[in-house]
């Protein structure tokens, strides 16, 4: 049997029943995350454009828009939704940003189809795990390269996603997966822009399209992911393990972290920034809290690390906007300085990012490699990864962090993400669309969702009254 | 100035008063072809289903599906009438599929926006010369890992066609092409399935939607040809001259023939099969012309070529379906000798595909490349290409062909391409939805594009009668 057919088999034979129950609990808490995060998408700039765009598109009223009135397609709906969840990158990632893959698919299909909330989270968990394997599986040329993963490997969970939730056979997945395969994409050239945002946007359509033009009988290669011209051999820069791709589906539960390196478990964000940012912003919040110098007190930052800067961060070595501002650890670890180890919401308007103080503080501040890491030009998987943060003073003295020993410098957000701080970063994002009674109801409902008859249910909660 | 600069500038600043006319005349034809074939794939199973998809996503009723009564969204129009243009792979070819990347989004966008004729052919001779050209900077490792380079490169063609029709300027194009890029996508492991002919559907579906959201201020990296984690870099397989982008950009005009291999002019198709075949199909044709034998009378077939049979057609050896029999040259030479030399829309059904003789001569037929070619697993740019065909017959003789010298193996397809021929196969597509009044009226309004004030009237004509 062969990898597209094994994943497919997977798929269309998980049921409820074989989930754990804290991967359910887990999984409503990671959809929490995204809907509050797709809620506040729709007061930012780029959500009023994509909101706009999905209003002047139309399209059969069967699915929402989050945080909005707009009545649109599963389609439209999954691509507004995926692009609004993903705008402040403050969603949640483990091998890529994965609730912003699953839950607008899951909503979309869910309302459009009127399923159970189990449908929902057995579909999301299920697509959470393609994507876990197929990015433990791709090899590091894939994001090194320029490939932006979240949607160019994600467009296949979210396709999972989608085919579960149309309940489609192994045949029929198999053809979904092979569409989907045909319309992954999605470059890192373009972080920083309006445009990452809408790379989960695209994959999450994309997955809808395939799982309804393969349910009504529309073929692809049922084979795509180990063809000679296919998934593995475009995509997986000949370092792609098919053999990875299913060998731990399901055994176990990705989501509930399996000590591998890209499934270690779920982030869900302190920071509304790139994660590759946050090995830096760990190091210099820690430093402040034992040192609280002052911004005009520092003389330089340095930070040494294995990794190249441009792939902590994707080259904004001079950011000028907020959105910007969120790729590069130059602008995070200068605004922590500036604003005394604060970093939030607030810090990534353009506004704040054109402060003199900042701008100032970001010349500052130097990455660099590690000599004996050099040549190898993106993150390694293997072996150890730190990241090494000496602020000197003006007056000569030099404080130095403890070093981030951290898989993908991501620091010691490990462990952060208790229930009730997530519930809190919730009522921060939903408070911005809702009023907090409904806020509060929003919240509860989506907590409930392994018991909701009807997806429409949840989604009702978070439509603004008229 | 950057590579996506001068694109886009090239793209923001071409007037129609620019184009030669025998650009515009060459321009209308290619679109004529392109409606034939659109028109000719609502009545296949694929055309069905996209149709069906789409009618079911509704959408503002704004544009419309070719040779249907749906109404939908210049988003979805675009996808339908792509995909549906592409379903035989009868459409021409130059660079790529260039007419299903064109038609479907000055069509869509023309119709939304009453656009003239004039913009519309302005558009689509724009767009040619931004795919012509990218095609042409390349690099031969894009296509021979598995590409579909019409839908992976052409959705820049695409989206430049797009951002014309819009008005964009030259900063809302550098946006548009940055959001395209980010979608660009299209596997050829999917040859020989439904899913190919969704690869141009797809390309003009992200074109359309990336110059709709650069309109509305959508941003993305304005550099995205040329930045380090960006088309070139990810695509180009580090065989990708950003020079060569733009160096020929409207001198000459594309779309006219250069001189340069991808560009030497534009084959409308007397076959509905893929390109890669055409070279065979032109050896068998002629030799059978000559010495007029029998399928009973043939031992074997042998052809040598310089490339290798899995890029001559994407390796199907063994078709099944008459779909998958239209990327096999093994498939198209058997057809031609026991059906005595022709080839044509029947041949390629799944009866036909099924018959014991065609199965039988499959057998017959072997391809192999030249050793003194081997290692150079696809086709290679420059130098010379041939190909050898030579029939044994059961009695002993062998009947040689005459050698077939040609870029890309495209025979003597070359001049085919009378304004008459292609007016006949317009009517033999056409008439399959159309009756034969509309069918004239329709070729006529088609080549009247440049007059006509608004795109309407020409989609009106394709439109059959409730």
């Amino acid at each position: 049997m062969g990898t597209t057919q094994r994943m497919a088999r997977f798929i269309a034979e998980a049921k409820f029943e074989d989930i754990p129950a804290p991967a359910v609990n887990l999984a409503k808490l990671c959809l929490l995350d995204a809907v509050g995060c797709a809620l506040y998408g729709t007061t930012r700039p780029l959500g009023k454009i994509i909101t706009g765009v999905v209003e002047e598109l139309g399209g059969k009223p069967v699915s929402r828009v989050l945080g909005t009135r707009i009545e649109t397609n599963a389609v439209n709906a999954a691509m507004a939704n995926g692009t609004l969840g993903h705008s402040e990158d403050f969603d949640d990632f483990a091998a890529g940003h994965q609730a912003v893959l699953l839950m607008p698919v899951v909503l979309a299909l869910g309302e459009e189809q009127r399923a159970s909330g189990k449908q929902a989270l057995l579909s999301y968990i299920v697509g959470f795990d393609i994507t876990t394997n197929v990015t433990h599986a791709m090899g590091e040329d894939h994001y090194g390269k320029g490939w932006h993963n979240t949607s160019s490997i994600g467009t296949l969970g979210s396709t999972a996603a989608a085919a579960k939730m149309l309940g489609l056979d192994e045949m029929q997945t198999r053809m979904a997966i092979g569409i989907g395969a045909s319309q992954a994409a999605g470059l890192r050239g373009n972080f920083g822009t309006m445009t990452k945002p809408f790379h989960p946007g695209n994959a999450c359509r994309a997955a809808v399209m395939a799982a309804k033009m393969a349910e009504k009988g529309y073929e692809a290669s049922p084979d795509i992911m180990e063809h000679r011209f296919g998934y593995a051999a475009v995509y997986g820069e000949q370092m792609m393990s098919l053999a990875n791709c299913t060998r731990h589906l399901g055994h176990p539960w990705a989501l509930m972290g399996s000590g591998r390196e890209v499934a270690n478990g779920i982030r869900i964000k302190i920071w509304p920034c790139c994660g590759g940012t946050h090995g830096a912003n760990t190091a210099i919040t820690h430093l402040l809290k034992k040192h609280p110098v002052k911004a005009e007190e520092v003389e330089r930052v340095d930070i040494v690390t294995t990794q190249e800067p441009s792939c902590m961060a994707p080259n904004l070595r001079w950011p000028k906007s907020g959105l910007q501002g969120k790729f590069s650890s130059w602008f995070t670890v200068a605004s922590i300085i500036v604003d005394g180890g604060k970093l939030d919401l607030s810090s990534f308007t353009d506004e704040a990012a054109a402060r003199p103080a900042v701008q100032d503080m970001l010349k500052r501040v130097s990455i660099v490699q590690d000599p004996e890491h050099a040549g190898r030009p993106h993150r390694a998987r293997g072996g150890s990864h730190w990241l090494d943060l000496t602020v000197t003073l003006k007056n000569g003295e030099r404080l130095v962090a403890a070093r981030i020993e951290a898989n993908n410098a991501r620091g010691d957000t490990y462990g952060w993400e208790t229930k009730e701080a997530v519930f809190d970063k919730f009522k921060l994002l939903a408070g911005a669309v809702l009023k907090p009674s409904q806020v509060d109801a929003a919240l509860n409902a989506i907590m409930d969702l392994d018991k909701a008859k009807d997806v429409r249910a949840v989604v009702d909660s978070v439509i603004p009254p008229r």
